[in-house]
């Protein structure tokens, strides 16, 4: 009898997982069953969907998964799931749909988190003007609620804040970013480099860090903010409120069937995307996987991520043999205002002692060819010398940190890297790229400190 | 006694050689005897320098040297080298300079080789309207030969000839590249990925492979040029030819001193930069050294390579410690036409049997956001499944091309490098890479033979 797959969430994890299953096994039968009403978009997409820079976020539409013969339910709600008899038991306009399948892979994605401030909600929803950003629909009500407006208030300066700012910016609004921390993207690189980009862009863009929102106001719609630093509170004016304040996987169906939830809320899965019930298989932002670095555990939320574990979930649950490496090192990158910035590896704070690190900001040209532009890279190596980390600022900086990453996978030792041939013509690349010349200070500390 | 290091050759290899010798011993004298007029400039630049667009080609002036302690004599010739008493004796404006070394550098770097062409030369030099391409002297004189003439030919399709034909096109003039070879680029790319250059390139530029010039006539200056292809011949009327037909170590003083010379025509030198002579080190374009990939002697055309040889030979003249890899990889870099190539590690043709490879093409951005453009990459695996070649074409060439190098230098596994976490944001590249997906194609075909 033929394999029957059926995936929990058509995101970027859940549609990739759907494809790959299909590709190993032809014959198998592969339902998706989707709460959304749009097929697989790319969630990245959404605030150059709101600047308007991008028309349309789907990635593969309804016929695309009809014509690879992958069954697509959308608006389509799973109720029950017997783990024992296999069957799984969704609802789609009061109707409902029951399903047998030998193997079950969740990829139910994230929910934002809603921070817990004075006047953020209304009843049982976010108060009138209060919004947050994850799925195609939150998009669609910002995009509309914006052009009324003409003040925007940004709570979390992390990868969403900073690129809804530039969104905001690009509409012609008036914008301010409220950061908790002291610094910028807290979470995806050093406060150092969070200084060269926040020198960049501060120009551009009002950023408000160590700042606590405490307050949303306005009786039925948002009308200010106050805002807290070293007990001194002040209240600003503003028509509209973005929490961008990180999210939560969405667990509730793994919880139910009893999969193991990790200590950072995420579904815990192996290399080969299993989690703990037997033919369940996980994949994507609702699950949780170790940092190659660290060891430790963190929630993947990562597109580039959510989408390896999809082939890999896919694959498995189409009786195939595929597996990740045993942890991730979390490539990141964004553009903001024009800024690239990209890093690789766990920041510092999350690295234990014995840690060596130095950064070089040089022309991303020879200095004698016109158009150069500064790109800053830093490198970190451990104990013994190994490149563990790397943030850059700058022109071609996801790049660069793509052949750190290399570097890092292959626990290349910083004596090598800097020997590297990498490519250089003066309209391209300097003799010694900065990436070399970083490796070049680091190494130096490194010898030193022996 | 301080320790005295003299250099032979002030270009990139001599000058860095002399840069990082003072770095390792501030105390050493050093010395560069260099036969040009000119302090280092980047040879790899006189393209540019030609088209305007690099207005000057100096990389370290001669007041910079004198600043850094490094004596630099321009205009200098050697005339003698005594490697028992370790004297050197140098010529400048008929006056006489001697100097004892401790260590010796050969940096003299390589000369264009003048193809047997019927009608190259005048006498001892060559035709007027004839040129090569190697120093700043010939870069001015074909920039003043230039200005008078509408059409010019170049013999060799190779990264200078072509880099070169741009620089005439943006000078408004007609330009045409014959190249005996059936494809461009034949010592830096596939024949196949020649092709895809050739497609983007050849409504700017007459470009005429598999075409060998027989003669170039003219009188006194040329007025043309006779080609033959399958024992056709025809004559094109020219105002000018250039020869960029390769070059050939500049070897005289280090065959005089008895170093080893290779069988590539090249000085042999360690992963120290010594060669066979004591105290005696070389650096740069005219030595030779291994492949890493093959294992064979190259001669060292790179000026990255150079560079890295330079660093060593000038740390280990000084009496410091430094040593290269076994082999280069040969990573190289050009934009022609806009168009950006890049490759690492040998040709198909000079790797050995059972290498698996393929290629892949994909926007450089995911389908949904604007001003994605195409990119090829190639990739090449060993027997083991080790990635040993790659080559691409498009957008951000030269740094997949990096991240390559870092792969090919780790020995990494096709197997491995496909689960590469690559930087991924709407903005910047696609979830999964254009080099991943390559690298899938080789994957399958390398599984599929196994």
């Amino acid at each position: 009898m033929e394999r029957r797959i059926v995936i929990i969430g058509g995101g970027a994890a859940g549609g990739t997982a759907a494809q790959f299953a299909k590709k190993t096994d032809r014959k198998a039968s592969v339902t998706i069953f989707e709460r959304e009403k749009y097929p697989q978009y790319s969630k990245c997409a959404l605030p150059y969907f709101i600047s308007g820079k991008v028309k349309d976020v789907i990635e593969f539409s309804k016929e695309w998964f009809e014509k690879a013969g992958i069954e697509l339910h959308l608006e389509t709600t799973v109720t029950e799931i017997d783990t024992e008899k296999k069957v799984i038991i969704a609802e789609k306009d009061g109707e409902q749909i029951e399903k047998s399948y030998d193997a079950l892979v969740i990829a139910t994605g994230a929910n934002s988190s809603v921070p817990p401030i004075e006047g953020v909600r209304n009843g049982d929803g976010l108060k009138k003007g209060v919004f947050s950003l994850r799925t195609l629909d939150d998009a669609k009500g910002i995009k509309e609620y914006l052009d009324k407006v003409d003040d925007v208030s940004i709570i979390g300066a992390g990868l969403i804040g900073l690129e809804l700012a530039e969104a905001f910016h690009e509409k012609g609004k008036r914008v301010r970013v409220v950061e908790i921390f002291p610094q910028i993207l807290p979470s995806m690189v050093d406060e150092d480099i969070s200084r060269i980009v926040l020198d960049a862009i501060k120009d551009k863009v009002e950023i408000l860090t160590g700042h606590r929102v405490k307050k949303i106001t306005g009786e039925n719609e948002v009308d200010g903010i106050v805002i807290e630093k070293e007990g001194e509170e002040r209240r600003i004016e503003t028509d509209m409120v973005i929490l961008a304040t990180g999210i939560k996987p969405n667990v509730d169906i793994g919880r139910k069937i009893g999969c193991k939830i990790g200590e950072k809320g995420g579904i815990v899965v192996d290399n080969r995307c299993m989690t703990s019930v037997k033919d369940v298989y996980a994949a994507g932002d609702c699950t949780e996987y170790i940092d190659l670095l660290t060891g430790k555990h963190f929630p993947v939320g990562l597109g580039s991520i959510g989408v390896r574990q999809g082939i890999t979930a896919g694959i498995n649950a189409a009786g195939g043999n595929a597996s990740l490496p045993p942890g991730f090192i979390q490539t990141r990158t964004t553009r903001i205002f024009g800024v690239e910035i990209a890093a690789v590896g766990p920041l510092l704070k999350e690295l234990g002692e014995n840690i060596v690190h130095g950064k070089y900001t040089g022309k991303n040209l020879p200095h004698y060819f016109p158009g150069g532009k500064d790109v800053t890279v830093k490198i970190a190596v451990d104990g013994d010398g190994r490149i563990v980390s790397s943030q850059a600022v700058g022109e071609g900086s996801a790049m660069r940190i793509n052949t750190l990453a290399c570097a890092i996978v292959n626990g290349m030792k910083i004596d090598d890297f800097v020997q590297l041939e990498t490519s250089y013509a003066p309209p391209i690349a300097p003799t010694l790229d900065p990436m070399i010349l970083a490796a070049n200070v680091v190494r130096y500390r490194y010898e030193r400190r022996k």
